[in-house]
C-alpha cells in the first residue's frame, strides 16, 4: 500500500503514524512545504516571546527521525502541484531544486492546513509584515524582533492576543486593531471587558472597532498604519484576523467543499474523491452539540482527524465523532475557554438557548490566592440540556471548562449539573464549586 | 413551624437556612456546642500554618449575623443531651451556666458531626495532646505551636497530611506514624510514593508500618512516642487517624445506625424516627457508582446534604444523589484527588473491574514549568463505564478528576473517554490532554 499524505504536521503525521502502525509495510511519503515537520505550531508565539529557545524545541520528530523510527521517506521543502485521482498521481514539485516529479498512491491525505487570511487591503510587499502559520514565520519574526520599537498586531483572536502578550515580553510596544467593537466577540460582554483589561494593564494600546485600511509602505517595509482618517507609525505588522483552509489541490481534484472553502469530509475523513481522504485545518467537521458541519482549525481537532484518516484508510472501523469545540487561550495572566456551543450559536442552529453567568473565587473565600471564575453555561431553553460554557478567569478555569466539556458531551442538564459531587478543599475550590453554583444559577434561569 | 437543629456549621446550618427561604416564618432554633457556628472546618491546617490569620476569617456567619441575617436563634456552647421524639423536645444544656431547659420542636434536624477516633491507648489527660476538629481545637493547636520543636502527627490521611505541612510551615520538626505501611492506601501504590517522596522532601520524618503503642506522659505532658521498642520524644501529639460519627443522641431517641455508628438516612435524609433528619458527618449516605450506602464525611457532602433535609422538611421534593465522592488535599506542592470507586472499592463492591494508569505531563513539552499528572482509571471489566478515578500532580489534577468525576457521573465508557474534546493550548495541556491518554490506555486494559 503506497500512502502520500501532504503536510507533515498535525494531522498529516497522526495518518501516516496510524497507517505506519497498522500496516508495517505500507510505502508512506510525507510532502512538507516548509522546513519543518511535526511541529506544535500553537507553542509559536512562545517561540517568538523567547519562552522557548530553539525552533528546534517546538519539533518531536525531524524527519530523520521519522524515517528512521516511523520508516517513512519526507520530502522536505516540497509543494504538491496537482493531484489525478484517476490515475492516483501526485505531481510534486522540489522548491529548492524546482524539479517536478509524480508520486503514485494509493491512499491521499491531504492535510494541506490553513493560511492566514490576509485581505486585499494589507497585501503589500515590504519585509515587516508578518503572519504566524509557520515555524519560518515565526523565526522571522523573531530574527526581527530586536528592530522592532513597536509593532501593530491586526486581529483579536486567540492569536492575535497571545502574540500581543509574546511582543510586550519582548518590550515591545504593541498595538492590537480590532474590527468588532470588541474582543472575542463569541463569548460573553463582561470576557471581553475582562480581556481588554488585562491587555491594557500590560501596557498594550487597543483600538476597538476599528478596521485597518491601510499600510503605507515605504523602502519596502511598513511604516505607518491608517485606520480612517488617522495613520499611526509602526515598525512591524502582524495580520491574524482569521485563517482560510487550503483546500485548492483538493477542489482542483474534484474534491466537494464548504462555502468557507474547507474540503468536505465524512465521519472517516473520506473526501468526496474515492482514495482521498482530508484532515486538519484544510477539512470542515462536524459538531457534536448540533450536529452540523463545521470548521474547527485546531490542533486538537487534526491529530484526531489524522488518527481517524489513517485508520479509515487501514479498513479499521473509527470514526471522527466532531468537536464541540473546546478551546483555552492564555492572555497574560487570565485564562479564556470554551466548550460547545455559544448561545448565539445555538440560535443560529435553531436550538432554543438561554444562558447564565456567574462569578466564584477558585478557593474557599478564607484562602489567601487564587482568582474569580466567571462561568457562562449555555442551555437548552426546553430541555434544560447543557449546551455549551465559556469562563475566564485564573488557570483553574481550563480544568472547569473541561468538566462542563464532559458534561455537554453526556447530555447532561443543567439540573444534573448542580448536583455534581466535585472536589473541595480550601486551596483548590470553594465548597461550593464555581461549576456547582452555575449549575443552580442556570437551573434557576432556565426554570424562570 | 418549629425547627431545631443541633450542629451549627455546614449540615446544619444548610438545612436551617433552606427552612428559612421556604418557611419565612418558621421559628428557627441551632444549637451549637462550640463557641463557633458557620466556620470551614476544612481550612483549620491553614489556620494552624498561620496561612489564614484569625479564627474568624474561617467564619461565614457570626450568631448575631445568623440571628439578624437569617432570624435563627443560636444557642452557642449548649449541648443537646437526650430528644424524646414522642414528645417532640430536645434537652440541651448551656455548657456555661450548667442549665438545663427544653426546645419543642415539629422538625429536628441532627447535625452532631463526627469526633476524631483515638483509640484507647493513646486515651491520656495531657494538655499537648491535641485532635483537630473545631475551630477551638485549630486555636489550642496553634497557641501551643510556638513551644513545639518536634510534633509528632499520628495518622496520615487527608488532615494529618495537611497537618504535616502546617507544622512544617511553622518550623516545628515533624514526625508522622502511619500504622499501613503506605500513605493513601486507597490510592495507587505510586501515588503513595509520591506523597511520601514530597513528605521526605519537605523534611518531614515518616515512620509507614508504624503502630504507635504508647504515649508516655509526665506532668500532664505527652513527653514521648512508644511505637513496638522504640521511644521518641516529642513536644505535642496529634491524632488524626480518622473520625466517628456523633450519632449517639440519635441512636439514644431511636434512629437506627449503620454498623460504622452513622444514622442512617434515606435520601431525603430522614433517619427512621419521624420527625427527625441527620446530615453532615453523623449520617450515613449513598454512593452514586455502586447505589451502596457509605460513609463519606465531607464538606462538600454537608452542604448538600443540610440543603436536602431543610427543603424535605418544608416539603420539597428534592433528594440527595448520593456521592462518588470527590475528594482532593493538597500536600505541600502535590495535590493528590480521587472521584468514584477505587478498584479495591469496586471489587468489594462486587463490581468487576480494571484500572489503567498513566503519566503524562500537564502542559506541552516544549512549555517551560508544568508538572506531571498522574491518572489512573478505574473501568467494568464488561461494559467499559468508568467507575472512579485518582489523579496526583500539580494543581491542575484538580480540575481533571472534577472532569473525570462528571465522566462518571454521567456513566461514560473508557471509549467515550478517549473521544473528549478538551481545551488545549500548551501553557495549559499537552495537545492530548491527560485525560485523554489515560481513557486511551484504559481502552487498552479493557480490551484486554
Amino acid at each position: 500500500m503506497k500512502l502520500v499524505a501532504i503536510g507533515g504536521t498535525a494531522a498529516g503525521l497522526s495518518a501516516a503514524s496510524r497507517v505506519r502502525k497498522f500496516l508495517p509495510d505500507a510505502d508512506i511519503t510525507v510532502v512538507e512545504r516548509t522546513g519543518y515537520v511535526s511541529y506544535g505550531s500553537c507553542g509559536l508565539p512562545y517561540f517568538v516571546s523567547g519562552l522557548i529557545g530553539e525552533p528546534g524545541d517546538l519539533v518531536s520528530f525531524t524527519p530523520e527521525q521519522l524515517a528512521e523510527k516511523r520508516d517513512m521517506k519526507v520530502l522536505m521543502h516540497h509543494e504538491a502541484l496537482s493531484v489525478d485521482p484517476a490515475a492516483k498521481t501526485v505531481e510534486v514539485k522540489n522548491l529548492d531544486t524546482g524539479v517536478v516529479s509524480t508520486l503514485d498512491y494509493d491512499a491521499l491525505v491531504i492535510a494541506t492546513g490553513a493560511r492566514a487570511a490576509v485581505p486585499a487591503t494589507l497585501r503589500k510587499e515590504a519585509d515587516n509584515l508578518f503572519t504566524l502559520r509557520s515555524v519560518e514565520d515565526g523565526i522571522a519574526i523573531r530574527q526581527r524582533a530586536g528592530d522592532m520599537g513597536r509593532v501593530s498586531v491586526i486581529g483579536g483572536g486567540f492569536i492575535g492576543l497571545e502574540m500581543c502578550e509574546a511582543f510586550v515580553s519582548r518590550g515591545i510596544r504593541t498595538t492590537l486593531y480590532e474590527a468588532q467593537d470588541r474582543l472575542l466577540p463569541g463569548m460573553p460582554q463582561v470576557f471581553s471587558e475582562a480581556v481588554l483589561k488585562e491587555l491594557l494593564k500590560n501596557g498594550v494600546e487597543v483600538h476597538l472597532g476599528t478596521q485597518v485600511d491601510e499600510l503605507l509602505v515605504s523602502g519596502g517595509r511598513v511604516t505607518a498604519v491608517r485606520a480612517g482618517e488617522t495613520i499611526r507609525e509602526t515598525d512591524a505588522v502582524l495580520v491574524c484576523i482569521g485563517v482560510r483552509p487550503n483546500s485548492e489541490l483538493a477542489a482542483v481534484a474534484g474534491a466537494a467543499t464548504e462555502p468557507n472553502g474547507a474540503i468536505s469530509v465524512d465521519r472517516h475523513q473520506r473526501t468526496t474523491v474515492p482514495g482521498i481522504w482530508a484532515c486538519g485545518d484544510c477539512a470542515s467537521t462536524f459538531n457534536r452539540v448540533s450536529g452540523e458541519r463545521c470548521y474547527a482549525p485546531l490542533g486538537t481537532n487534526a491529530n484526531k482527524q489524522g488518527r481517524v484518516a489513517g485508520a479509515d484508510i487501514c479498513g479499521k472501523d473509527v470514526s471522527f465523532p466532531g468537536v464541540l469545540p473546546s478551546q483555552v487561550t492564555k492572555v497574560f495572566d487570565l485564562y479564556c475557554a470554551s466548550t460547545g456551543l455559544s448561545e448565539q450559536q445555538a440560535e443560529n442552529a435553531g436550538i432554543p438557548a438561554g444562558s447564565s453567568l456567574i462569578t466564584k473565587r477558585d478557593r474557599a473565600s478564607y484562602y489567601p490566592g487564587g482568582s474569580d471564575n466567571e462561568l457562562c453555561v449555555v442551555f437548552h431553553r426546553e430541555t434544560g440540556r447543557v449546551l455549551g460554557a465559556q469562563g475566564i478567569g485564573g488557570s483553574s478555569v481550563a480544568g472547569r471548562i473541561n468538566a462542563l466539556a464532559v458534561a455537554v458531551t453526556a447530555e447532561m442538564t443543567v439540573q444534573e449539573l448542580s448536583e455534581l459531587d466535585l472536589v473541595y478543599a480550601p486551596p483548590v475550590a470553594p465548597v461550593y464549586d464555581p461549576i456547582l453554583i452555575a449549575g443552580e444559577n442556570a437551573v434557576k434561569a432556565w426554570r424562570k
